[in-house]
């Protein structure tokens, strides 16, 4: 059953899984464990004594292989809910004993083909012997081209030294020479050009890696980790439980949805029929049952898990949104549909913020006493259905002073319900509405403080640099711009699951397209830095809109190696002196959820040593009729120029 | 509400909308037409006097078009899922007066633009005027091109006749002229390259065409049919119904998913206050208010509905694959799954047959007085996880015939279910297992009877004919192969589903494919014709599994003019004398499910001038490693060769 239910959402991590020995009557393997408390099984297929090689030829057509029972012992749902195969752990594919070797890959092969037969939903992968896994991944790479929906699971201890010769010992008991097991993991899947149906399991040993290192593995495609029983500590009423470390490492598995799986046999003289610790669950098929021996620690799991924070609205909110890459909008270039509106006129934040920026404007702009005789003019461009002419308005109202708004949108269609608001709320003597595009508006008098809300995620990418310059022709020379800045930021990442995404379409066009997306799985590999900065209003002779930043990205050198996948963007903007509003991680303004961050991708992930820097170029270039951005990498090593000219993606004027 | 469940699926016929006029007051069109008992409304978008041409330029900045309320008078879930815009009528894209060309231009891009933006889920286009609709199609083709979900529903009269100039009312009340108002939606949609978001809305008549003309129909996109009023009937009691053809028309319509839409004002003299009809649905929400003047003839299409045959339990098995392209299996090449194998055991009519089968070979092979001293040998090529073995035993037993069995299966993995099945079963002294493919395998003895079931949708398409080739080395010279023949058929279609489907690919590859599919939303045009034999045994010394066939299909001349997409496939097989098998549609046998059709597409459709035949080619050609078919049409046009040396599609040897 599942560890608990307080998380809020459907994540796969409420289920934990027991690795089990290898048994004939899987029935019994599978209804032992189930009623112990477990939500699936990692049980070897096949007897762990057969040896391709020792079978003679002349009995192959008669002999039947050694599964673990027939297709028919379990039903179709219990083979693909509740069990994952593991494959034999003696398979060595990298061995000098050419017998073993051959063995090996025969065995192999049968086994993945008796669990897609089974259609299982996974099979676990033996960690690589040796430092070298080329033959390995070669015939794991073979399998992928044809396997169905099955995912592979690659055994990786999740170790790390910083020493130079450092030792390990791995699931199957040899002690291996390891410096850093992301490494043999990288190796493996750049052999299987990033498969998306290779993935990790991680096998958690006593010492916990640096957290910087560890955090590289939230990129990756981790879809389960194995804590063995020998983790565990024992508490003061002598139950098993976990370290401070092992626990945040638990935590962060259960938020980014990788399955806990428990290993090995029960070390912990548990107090016999005590009552259940505070951390049990009460269930009473177990309760009749004889409890499962390793219930103490698949408890502790439950408890870890249940005292996670509830996920907040927001993120409750953003849940279906998670890792799903959306083209950016064409705003200038298309029109906004109501169910777009009416999203976006739901982030209160976002207006109050834009209230507190106008009323600050507005006492600066109109002294006390003048407040009953003067009235300001605010240009609202960029209306769409009227939100920001009601933020105006109340914070006219609030601050006392008189207003005179124009409306101006160029979308047809928001312009009808504009006038039904205005109607509806009595405003026709304050608010004018004008149905053009601003860019071409002849206004017939000039602004004290125009308002617009043409941010994109990058800031800059929703053309609000264009947009505003040819606004500024309205506003009174000394006029105040809302928002008067903003700036672009960026920092790379590791995301498995994005690159995956944009590699499906095939084609370059999706490489070379940056993307809104709400990151979720991803490693942040070095703090964010800012890009482009526009000022308005702007009435610099020779302003342009075009702009280069060369950025260098330095990675902790504890964080060990990674790949590269893409940048990760963000905005923050200046409304009016010190109130702001923007995405940066650090800096962004809470349970606003307009924008989500913008994902450039790179055509080739970039490998990057432990301690090297990443050099990174952006470009935002200006045409008649669009403006794009050009992106490369040139340190460790070059990139190329990704959307050349704009060819495969670009922001219509 | 729908109009009944008693059809157990999920059938978007159930919904029953109605036709309005032009009203300001949205909220009072919706909530009086569902409280009425309809699901949703067609109603204009803009006030019908509205001419772009009549708005003086000055004001266009400032004036907002005359649509019904704004997009916040209904939630977007009403708009979306109870509003279906109807595009004024008015609007005449190929008139000779451009002034109302250019009025119905702006106008239908306004409206459309207008519905994206409360995203409906649909818009209807209004029939065209004229003979000729080569400019409202371009302006349609326009805006198809950047259209976020909607679909357009052309509303084409359902009228045809037979004389050479008749005159038909459209729904506007013009009086136009039509012979065959398939011939304009079909000139309008190959404009338009068929989109697959163009779709068409039948307008009913007084008068109903022949059977073979509306069955076209069936193969097109028709979302919805408009009864008006007019068209009922009044029976004796002085409620309305329909004729005997209206009402077998509304079945069909039902069946493929069409909804029916009510239009036009009340023409009949309901008694008031009568009890209600036996047609009348029990609705107390209706009941209070007062009726909807529709109500009767809305209570007639929901007992029309209700009436109809419910699905067979075959019909609700294949309800999720209906037109849905398949890949055909591989089985030679390619292991099948357990649940594939799960499936197909599940199909007990098939191995009732087969049983049958192999009890007259039984009976014909062994006279009643040796059947306690002889012992037949059968041999099961292709034995799978053993529903044949079981099947042949059961005869075995039926008829007092000795057996001895040999299973030859060539899937390791189904041979480990074999092994456990003989054990189970107590088999092991009748029943040996062979794990080999039978094409090479040594046998130890000759047979008497070789049951297989390698047959695909179209008989030969899964290779049985070499499977079984290889096999009858082992086949005693007089020995009788289950089946002992078999047989395609193969019709031409119209099937716009399909072409559209594999079209999205985007691609050769997929339009030289053979597709395995549960075929529904198709025009049969010509009864099927039969394509090729296979033999089993075959002794002749010049045997080639080779073949080529030339069909001539004629159509009717009552259907008119059609478009095929391509050709649907059956087989059908003879197992043993007279007990037979097989999914031709006019003998096929009843409550199998093992096989759906397959479809072989064509590259462009062929447009097929009412009365002209259809000569189809298709070649069965055989190489060293690979078997496949190439096929084309010569007539009325020709066709390209399609998979030409088997280029895109192949079953491997």
């Amino acid at each position: 059953m599942p560890l608990g239910e307080n998380h809020g959402d459907k994540n796969d991590s409420r289920y934990c899984g027991i690795e089990t020995e290898f048994n004939d009557d899987m029935p019994f393997v599978l209804s032992h464990n189930l009623n112990g408390g477990f939500d699936f099984v990692v049980a070897p297929l096949m007897e762990p004594n057969y040896r391709p090689s020792l079978i003679d030829n002349a009995s192959k057509h008669s002999s039947v292989l050694p599964f673990a029972g027939s297709d028919l012992v379990l039903t179709p749902t219990q083979w693909s809910s509740h069990v994952v195969g593991k494959i034999s752990s003696w398979i060595d594919l990298d061995s000098e004993d050419d017998v073993l070797r051959e063995d090996s890959e025969i065995a192999l092969k049968q086994e993945l083909a008796w669990a897609s037969h089974l259609s299982l939903q996974a099979c676990l992968l033996p960690t690589p012997k040796g430092k070298s896994c080329g033959n390995y991944a070669r015939c794991v790479n073979q399998i992928l081209q044809n396997l169905n929906n099955m995912q592979l699971w690659l055994r990786i201890p999740l170790a790390k030294s910083d020493d130079d010769h450092p030792m390990m010992t791995s699931s199957d008991g040899m002690v291996v020479e390891v410096t850093d097991s992301w490494e043999l993991w990288n190796s493996f899947r750049l052999l299987c050009e990033h498969h998306s149906q290779l993935s990790v399991a991680l096998d958690i040993q006593s010492s916990v890696p640096s957290i910087s290192s560890i955090e590289r593995w939230y990129g990756e495609p981790v879809k389960a980790a194995f804590v063995h029983t020998e983790c565990y500590l024992t508490n003061a009423r002598g139950y098993p439980c976990l370290s401070k470390r092992h626990q945040n490492l638990l935590s962060g598995f259960f938020y980014y949805s990788i399955q806990i799986v428990l290993s090995g046999k029960p070390v912990h003289n548990v107090p016999a029929k005590s009552k259940p610790s505070a951390a049990n669950q009460t269930d009473t098929v177990a309760q009749q049952l004889p409890r499962h021996d390793l219930r103490p620690y698949l408890d502790y799991v439950g408890y870890l898990y249940q005292s996670m924070d509830p996920l907040s609205e927001q993120e409750r909110f953003e849940l279906g949104y998670r890792d799903f890459l959306q083209s950016p909008l064409q705003p200038l270039m298309d029109n906004l549909e109501a169910q777009t509106y009416e999203t976006f006129e739901k982030d209160s934040v976002k207006y109050i913020q834009y209230q507190r920026a106008v009323s600050k404007a507005l006492m600066d702009r109109i002294p006390d006493d003048m407040a009953s005789t003067t009235t300001a003019v605010l240009m609202v461009v960029g209306a769409g259905r009227g939100p920001l002419v009601r933020a105006s308005l109340q914070a006219a109202e609030e601050t006392g002073r008189k207003l005179k708004v124009y409306a101006v949108e160029k979308n047809p269609n928001a312009v009808v319900t504009l006038h039904s608001l205005v109607k509806i709320e009595r405003w026709e003597k304050i608010v004018t509405i004008i149905s053009c595009d601003m860019r071409c508006w002849d206004a017939p008098e000039k602004a004290d403080i125009l308002v617009s809300e043409l941010l994109g995620s990058f800031g800059d990418n929703e053309l609000s640099p264009e947009c505003l310059d040819g606004a500024q022709r309205f506003l009174k020379p000394d006029g105040i711009s809302i928002p008067s800045s903003y700036t672009s930021f960026i920092q790379p990442v590791t995301t498995t699951k994005l690159y995956n995404d944009v590699k499906l379409h095939k084609d370059l066009v999706h490489f070379e397209t940056a993307y809104v997306v709400k990151l979720h799985r991803l490693a942040k590999l070095s703090p964010s830095q800012t890009v482009f900065t526009f000022t308005h209003p702007n009435y610099s002779p020779n302003k342009s809109n075009q702009r280069y930043k060369k950025l260098r990205f330095d990675i902790p050198i504890e964080t060990g190696s990674t790949i590269v996948h893409g940048f990760a963007g963000y905005f923050d903007a200046v409304l009016y002196k010190d109130v702001h509003l923007g995405i940066e991680p650090t800096t962004a303004t809470p349970n606003m959820f307009s924008w989500f961050p913008i994902f450039f991708p790179l055509r080739s992930p970039v490998y990057v040593k432990a301690g090297s820097p990443i050099d990174f170029h952006i470009w935002r270039c200006c045409g008649n009729t669009k403006v794009w951005y050009e992106w490369c990498v040139t340190s460790p090593t070059e990139s190329p120029v990704h959307n050349s000219n704009g060819r495969s993606y670009w922001v219509g004027l």
